[in-house]
């Protein structure tokens, strides 16, 4: 449903074109020093860039409406709320009977009735992200107090494809620099390119986000099921447009040989490390105290421009849809923070869990 | 922790050189013909293959000790244990304190202190997967009853990449008649000498293991949070050696254009359907009536004969190791029904939550 | 925590002196008409009556902002907010240090630190009950649909008991007439005076809340843990100064003989019924189809404008402390409705994971 | 369903009259020591005693067949198996036409269908609550490390009531000397006596169980759901034939005044206690420090030799029932050490969530 979490929790409410987007967290140690000025930061790169983002803007302004007493966590659950102001709904209605490709209305109107609301996606709008956002940058500050950091980037868009190997504290200095999330502005041109030909051509463009998590303790994750991949896992897909989720090696890993992959343990300043890291920092479902990296891939944005087939199911008879309206031809720049916010909240509710917190 | 599932779950126990492993299914509808042959035949699919698989034999006889009366399920919860009985402990004493590369011997010792069993991998084995599959031989009974079929096979081994479609019909009636669980014999030919070259080089190999669900209705899961692919995701990344998962295009889907990707809705046969299926059967996180397609990329077994770097943690010097016992030189034979089997849990729990179940 | 419920779910946030209180309801079947003027008359049911009652008044105007579009459900979470007006704060620094006896400043403190917001009992107020009439009140429309129906009333106040049975259509037609909730205005009259009494002594006093839920059908409830009887007991003992939970004869049975307590089965209108219902409406934890009927004992309101022997913690010295503010000399009242909210709650969570929603 | 807790949590599975009850704990913090000889110890006190107890008699013999190593929790789940040895099934037969008045036979039919194992009771035996006391005695070993005990005693049996207060110590020492588990011999005759009177009646008789928690530290229970009382008594209710729980003054409590019924703090060897304890040790749903008390109220065993009046399902008409086999005329002397593993089950779970345990 829209809780997720074991004890430090988190339950998204709102669509894209009701009145607000919010969401209630539950399970932060009272205490925390919560900035708000921090919240809307992250929320607010979340936002379309000029030129390659969609027009729709929204001011995304972070209320917090409970749980947080002079600058501090009270112990009772913290909600935020996120009033949603620039809507433009009428569009929408046609699409309960001639479904989007690509989209959930099909899949929406068959499991909800007719009383659903898939205006701008609905629930499963990339709208609901936005609160995502705001409570992942709680969850790090709980998480920075540990020396835990996250940092993700954009690895490719299309056909550009960054292989190189960046250090976190590279990305953490260029990635939100530049409007592509690209780890430098060289990588940024390139995909912006790729994004904006996608977009001349009333199309779009899929792309993959990396991420790597640094200073994460030992012993993080609870197997059998609540390793930590699966639980970031569970999260990333519930990230619009997401179709795919790998940890250090991947799928790479599939045509390696074990005496390639296996990650040899060495000594580096007295504490017990892996030479190379293609475990992606997790052994048996839990953390091996090196960096957790694993990469999402997103499918292109659903709605084009361009002409695309579909079927009116008041009459069962195929025909031709255009959507208009306002749309992002490339997600995944905005999709970093988010990215990083998912992936906040899942480590946070793992070293509570795994008594890290005091 | 050990348990899985929001109405239909399952809660595993044992260890790898324990007295058993084991599951209790809790929210099986009652009166479900529990068909005690089949299970076992399920369990059995998953041991070893003469010449590629571990030298390690277990009779890995189900016994259903409760919830099961005159062939029905109760209602109460199902009980399900396996005795271990081939076990060769002695080994493992030497990797509390040098630790596998590749295992989880470092970070289970870490995490739970020298009292964990780390014995053939304790609770992070391979074995506890043969419960698994016994709780999904039942899963799939209730499947079963609503038309749900669901076929996995071995994609690819090492460097041998089988990327024909196959059809379920083909899967169904093939990929259990060879050892590797291929598409075909030809396919399993190529895949089984790869795996013993890398045996005959003291060596492992990992491969990719293709899912198909069938007959799936249109419908389930349960977003935001509990979607289709979040759920397959997080089951998945708890089987040993998985190290990413994709739906549909899945990576693929990040170099297309939305254009190509779009599956165009269509009418067959008076349904609404998609041309193609680039989405892997999943818009929003619920199910579209097309077939659910994933794929699952294993690593290659940790354990090799071969010479590794490892440290001994009570000097904190490095150090070599090497892994005598009894290992499969590759695990996606194997895997194949974990996968399936780990699949059929999740769409049960889901059919369960949504209503499609009386 | 925060959350109850399994499938439909509450979450409550907000604390008696922050901005405001709220909730979030997941699970409400999409389609479900949502009347908010009901919400409203529910929640103004639970406001203080003239006389008997705390002076402080809050307009406790219900705003539903998320969930419900052109008057009914959509599926995705309702998010219910009520915001705080009426705040008299300052006069609880000094409950910190030292704690109102019958309070829980002192576990509060002791708990979650010197950040704990205590105003007004903070998180554990009697105010967190609005938001829980509030979503109780959504949960009586499911309710109503499937016939079921909750009548709650004051049986004694003090020393005024009241002893007869009253039928479940007498108490809906006169419970809510009387500000004390009595099952007639006799009754009513002398639990007024006995609260009033109360007051004049600058005391308070408690009382005893007693339920019937007709219409039930026979098959609620989940055994082994998730009983009708457990589930109700659980949240009624979350509603601030519950003491005491007793089901059919309840404590009165532990001095019976079976034969006597037993009720036998009989056929009423063609249905399987029992003669009486000492059961209360619950046999092995499962509704029987007989009227569901509790008593729900509590404790006179902890703050009196007596004075009372407390410690003051900095110094650990024993002190006297007088409360000044704003209280009601008995909450039994206004917890009529709240019994009510917190019993539609449970019984839906219930009717839907019992599969008798649609 | 057949799991409770949030992090250390038990299944229970098995029926009365199948092969086997038992069950799996998770989350026990590896390492603890577990005395098996103490788990059979408290599962031997559970049998009934000569003479006022059922003439069923099994051995009940514990096994540990997994999470146990070398006398210690190793980390993964603690699964025990108790074996059913003495049944005798045949008579349950017609209790699924016409139900015992009482009993759960109508329910449990009801809900589950014909496939539903009403032999002894199924899952909602008292045969269950065998494993219970299994899973309790861990829970203790775990409490006692942190110098919490728990101590139940049998309060009243029918008209006899015991309203003597006894010091923890004294029941420690008493009441498991005593077949009755009455606070002393004396107490212990009289309740005899009225046991005896019952069953020579062919009948059957209630009482009251009470319960005392020394030790517990302050700050146990997760407001504003998961209180001290909420989560005892939600498990209380799963025992059968439990028909009221209240704790502290409870029911008294709603007729005194606040000035009685409030705690006044003092200080006690210089730390912070309540001069008297109306409020049973919870302030809030939290724990205060002072003893946790509270008294369960039982009905009279359901099953008697009298005859009773039923309906027989198929034909509608109602008949008369004689309930022959073996049953306790009063389960409360049996209760007793229920209620303790029930109570130490809760107390673990909430000393693990709060952070009590390393």
């Amino acid at each position: 449903m829209n809780t997720i979490g074991h004890t430090f929790k988190v339950t998204l409410f709102g669509s894209s074109h009701g009145d607000a987007v919010g969401c209630v967290l539950d399970g932060v140690p009272p205490g925390l020093i919560i900035d708000i000025q921090a919240v809307q930061r992250e929320v607010d790169l979340r936002r379309p860039a000029d030129g390659i983002g969609t027009p729709r803007r929204e001011a995304d302004v972070v209320e917090i409406v409970s749980g947080v007493r002079d600058g501090r966590a009270s112990g009772t659950p913290i909600t935020i709320f996120i009033r949603n102001e620039n809507r433009d709904s009428d569009k929408y209605k046609r699409f309960k009977d001639v479904p989007r490709p690509g989209h959930a209305d099909m899949t929406q109107v068959s499991k909800y009735g007719q009383c659903v609301d898939i205006r701008g996606g609905g629930q499963f709008s990339g709208r609901m992200t936005a609160p995502l956002v705001a409570a992942g940058a709680i969850a790090r500050m709980l998480l920075s107090d540990l020396g835990i950091e996250i940092a993700a980037y954009t690895t490719s868009i299309g056909k550009v494809v960054d292989v190189k190997e960046h250090s976190i504290q590279e990305l953490i200095a260029q990635a939100k620099k530049n409007d592509v999330r690209a780890a430098n502005e060289e990588f940024a041109e390139s995909m912006r390119r790729e994004i904006l030909e996608a977009c001349e051509d009333n199309d779009s463009v899929g792309g993959v986000v990396s991420c790597i998590c640094d200073g994460v303790p030992v012993g993080l994750g609870e197997p059998f099921f609540d390793t930590v991949e699966g639980e970031l896992s569970k999260i990333m897909f519930a990230i619009p447009a997401v179709k795919g989720v790998e940890f250090g090696a991947g799928f790479r890993a599939a045509s390696m040989r074990g005496s390639d992959h296996n990650d040899p343990f060495v000594v580096v300043d007295g504490r017990l490390r892996t030479a190379k890291n293609d475990a992606g920092g997790v052994l048996g479902g839990i953390s091996n105290g090196m960096p957790i990296t694993f990469r999402v891939a997103f499918k292109p944005t659903a709605s084009i421009a361009k002409e695309q087939r579909s079927v009116d199911r008041t009459t069962m008879e195929e025909t031709d849809i255009k959507i208009e309206g306002r749309h992002d031809p490339c997600i995944v720049p905005r999709a970093v923070i988010v990215v990083e916010a998912a992936t906040a909240l899942v480590l946070a509710d793992l070293v509570v869990r795994g008594g890290f917190v005091d």
